[in-house]
């Protein structure tokens, strides 16, 4: 039964919400040892039970004596004391004896020997004497109720002998996958199975908000079953989150067993991704149903369910960096949501610049890649290239500064390039690569979004390779870096079956394409200009995929029987390559960008004996010319 | 021995030993199951080992087609197609069987019913399906190597099979506690005694850097027997702090233990507090000798501990924020060194204002009243009040911007009032507390250092409280809001041995005075005068408490006989009382600030009959006219 679904505001969701549970269960407290309290909260205000320091003592190394006998001291008038009768030696932090109340410091003795001393100048009565009470007198406050307790507070706390502190107890979160497609870890995969992860990303999140996840085992797509483990839940946890299966049809069991066990105070919220999101209580405690996507969950996660805990266990809990960053590609966006929107973000010419990546509530990958976030709030269509947007980090914005970020054509080569350069430079410099083809990488040179463009164009008109398609579109100072000649043919199954030789057998089987502006489709299209075969001849033309890996992936699955691609993705996934030619795979750079540093180190990881090796054993590489720099 | 100890700067001394640290053995690394890797640092890169998605799937719930089937179908021309032979029925994430190469949503269907659907539009190949690979492909990177390993890493990594990660071993660090006066927290402490507790300092911050602490037991001072607690540390951690005693010659020892396992690179840094900081490694580890003072220990901790934590673990540590506040008292400084001073910061009108705290080394819960610190360079003498100064904040700043800064004379009823206002907010509105005496809190008052200043001035030419004061010191418009009316009188040891009735008793007895400015002073002096006694006369006359609390404590503990104070702190300490007067401790406060969300909730705390009842049980207090307002 599909239902009708609000499309209420994120914030007043949130405030709608907020309002009904913080007139739930409040988390309980309890007595706990001091040194176990680190970043707790306090629900009473703790005191002191002793005082520090709790007898006066003396502050430097010296004699405590009695300050009456000095009075008389000067350098015209030395005053000679007696051991034991009017001094006795003090180090620092010992305890001065009540007939003692001052200390004179070593270094203000003119002598000290045979038990005796001779000093020149008075001591003032309680100089270079801690006094008892210094630090904390006894019964003082040391921190306020509702406190997050930290290192140095249980260090006061145990000085002043505050032995048990009352704090709130921790906040359990319990998280429950259904699903009847998931499957564990642990299970060899088959076809039609679904790996649970959802949980583990949420539990880390939790964790991240200072609560505590309990990860309960995946529950089949089953009413009864569902609800059992949401009771056991509620028996265990402070508040519940069911994670759904990613069928549409699952709200319904979600929805259901909250009305059942208390109430559904929400269901459906303007935020994409993420929306059929629901938002209730049962048994007193909040119950939060989160969509099955990823992405989806993780924007209800970040948006909804940290927000809740934070009010429910009096946490603050700390907001992700924002920066200011230049939008590099026009985003779209709904009138009717609240969007969340993943960017890569790079330091150009001292600018932030923001690239939106693939937009999939499916794709975990793209968390991973995301360097932040941008909302675009309900009633905005659309954020033009070139505004200037909010980004909320996912990385620490020193990485990013050390990041050279690379828009233009894929090889497996970058993400090697990636791997020794961060083991090169011990994880300081790295690597972010967008592939979004050849073309594009050279647009995004010329506009300033990345530091290299990797590209392969192939020009027709005087058949080389960049160059030429450079100068006509560039008139910056650019110089490209060579890095490797690799070789493009027909990937095609392992035996090829087909008997495929070339491009005129390409006419009756299924193709599968790269995207358009992609070197690789350039090449293609030249390739069938050369045989006279149409576009519209080749089956699949307009199949496209992104990268070689996933073409090459896509032909041994037998989605498809051929596409032109590189032999080092037909290698890695053991199929049949039939040459066709020789490619110029280099990088673009504006010529002022290669004395910065991290682009140094990239120099010298692609001249790197080490990593020339590596790039031979992928197959169908030249490196001849890898590392050379020409000016254009 | 007294050592000649270096005078090397922050930044040289630690470039220099980082230097030769980065020599010493690397971090071990270990394989490790993917669910466990959570804030660990890859030491290789992760590739996936399946596809995510690893067969098609359907993106939408609805029917998967054979594209050619449909490409007929308009409004014209409504194609009807049969169950199993043409099409089956998908939900989302279902597997794509082989001869289906699309999928219609079931909201794009006509009809759907006894075995048959109709349709009206074409699906084109491969639409609303998600292919093989699209989040990511098998063999490539997740994350290269030097990542620190997020949520979402480890969600993406389980999609594709990663399921060992290999990662850095955690960094262990020994914390050895040094001293024979030391003695830990469970026994009943002695004069001489000192309660270790730097170690659970250190130990906290510790684990703020990412990093394992170990806590070793307490070693007394004894070169051999510290030794041998070293010797296991460096067999059991990558990294040992040896914490000293409180005496001077603690150094001794450490220095000649770590000279005598390996080198001592620095012994002397030009830093104020925690300049006889030892950096030296043993057994290809670094070893550091952290000087024996709480303040001291965390300027360590926090300036070189924490640097070298970060390099030898790959981590970034997340540096403090940093604001830039107004400085409200003028701060000497040595030449000789850079100088750690702990400010507190409030958000007075707009602009955050930063008030030093008091600067001993051994004040560990100074560091818990501390907002932030404020670092003077080594070659400064000294910042002006009125200057903006960069604070490196301890607390969040949201909790800055929510704290009620109050800055005059001392009463327990303060903490009361903080202590309610956070039960009574759950910790959004607090209080915070310096004592500095009425004068200053009028002046502080006048200078927008404060929101409230706590006040008891008695007038001697009108023989009035408060407000004629304030009418001479301030143009502004201010109002007072009424507290308490409190007994002030002299505070005697239980039993009154000296048979004290009054201030023409206190010419032969141990006097103990507030400090200059303190309203309680004010008071004395003009009882003194009423009495026709001179200052001179008053033994102890000089010697200065900052609250009435230390004061009381000071009677009770025998080293004074008598002092001016409120009836309250006699109390707390079993005090007998000889009362002289009553006084108005009253509030002054800018009127705009009347307005203030948290002033507001103040006024409500102290008008709250749970607080008035709390107040009268202090004894000593009038609670008739609280929380009235009187416009100046």
């Amino acid at each position: 039964m599909k239902r009708y679904l609000s499309n209420i505001s994120l914030e007043e969701g949130l405030k709608k919400y907020t309002n009904e549970i913080l007139s739930l269960k409040k988390i309980d407290t309890k007595f706990i040892d001091v040194d176990k309290c680190l970043n707790k909260i306090t629900s009473d205000a703790v005191f002191a039970k002793l005082s520090s320091p709790f007898y006066n003592c003396s502050a430097m190394d010296g004699v405590a004596v009695k300050s009456k006998l000095t009075f008389m001291a000067n350098e015209q008038n030395i005053i000679t004391l007696k051991e034991d009768k009017d001094y006795i030696e003090v180090d620092t932090g010992d305890p001065i004896p009540k007939e003692f109340d001052a200390v004179i410091m070593v270094e203000d003795l003119l002598e000290k020997k045979d038990g005796q001393i001779k000093i020149y100048k008075p001591a003032t009565p309680w100089q270079h004497i801690r006094c008892l009470g210094e630090d904390i007198v006894e019964t003082e406050m040391i921190v306020p109720s509702f406190h997050k307790i930290r290192p140095q507070d249980i260090a006061s706390m145990i000085s002043a002998k505050a032995d048990k502190v009352k704090v709130f107890k921790d906040f359990k979160v319990g998280i429950i996958p259904t699903g009847t497609e998931l499957i564990d870890r642990y299970k060899t995969p088959e076809i039609g199975d679904i790996i649970e992860f959802n949980s583990k990303l949420f539990e880390g999140l939790i964790l991240e908000y200072g609560a505590t996840p309990v990860v309960y085992p995946i529950v089949e797509d089953n009413y009864y079953k569902i609800k059992q483990s949401v009771l056991l839940a509620l028996s265990e946890c402070d508040m519940v989150l069911i994670n759904a299966g990613s069928s549409q049809g699952r709200e319904d069991y979600t929805y259901d067993i909250i009305e059942e066990l208390g109430k559904v105070v929400i269901h459906g919220i303007a935020i994409k991704p993420g929306k059929p999101a629901i938002l209730g209580y049962g048994q007193n405690k909040p119950i939060i149903g989160i969509p099955g996507y990823p992405v989806s969950g993780w924007v209800v996660m970040e948006n909804i369910v940290k927000e809740v805990i934070s009010k429910l266990t009096h946490k603050e809990i700390e907001k992700r960096n924002v920066i200011r960053a230049r939008l590099t590609k026009r985003i779209m966006s709904s009138l009717k949501y609240k969007e969340f929107v993943r960017v890569k973000v790079g330091n150009i010419n001292n600018e932030y610049v923001a690239t939106p990546i693939k937009r999939g509530a499916g794709t975990v990958t793209s968390l991973v890649h995301a360097d932040g976030v941008i909302t675009i709030p309900q009633n905005i269509e659309g954020i033009e290239e070139g505004s200037y947007v909010d980004v909320q980090l996912l990385n620490d914005i020193s990485k990013i500064e050390k990041t050279i970020v690379s828009i233009g054509s894929h090889d497996i080569v970058m993400d090697l390039i990636n791997n020794e350069l961060t083991k090169k430079t011990e994880g300081k410099f790295k690597l972010s690569s967008t592939h979004v083809g050849s073309f594009q990488g050279i647009l995004s040179i010329k506009k300033d979004e990345c530091h290299i463009a990797p590209i392969h164009l192939f020009d027709v008109d005087c058949e080389t390779y960049n160059k030429s398609y450079v100068k006509k579109y560039i008139d910056e100072d650019v110089s490209i870096i060579k890095l490797v000649n690799r070789t493009q043919g027909l990937i095609v199954k392992k035996g090829n079956p087909l008997n495929i030789k070339g491009i005129k057998d390409l006419v009756n089987i299924r193709y599968i394409n790269r995207q358009k502006g992609s070197g690789t489709r350039v090449l293609f299209d030249y390739l069938l200009k050369k045989e006279n075969i149409k576009k519209s001849d080749i089956k699949g033309y307009e199949r496209e995929e992104l990268t070689h890996m996933s073409l090459a992936k896509a032909i041994q699955n037998d989605d498809c029987d051929c596409g032109l691609g590189v032999y080092s993705a037909a290698k890695v996934f053991d199929l049949d390559f039939i040459p066709i030619c020789e490619e110029e795979y280099d990088l673009l750079i504006k010529t002022e960008y290669l004395e910065l540093e991290f682009i140094k180190n990239l120099l010298e990881v692609i001249k790197d004996n080490k990593f020339l090796k590596n790039v031979k054993s992928l197959g169908g590489y030249n490196t001849n010319n890898t590392g050379e720099i020409i000016s254009l």
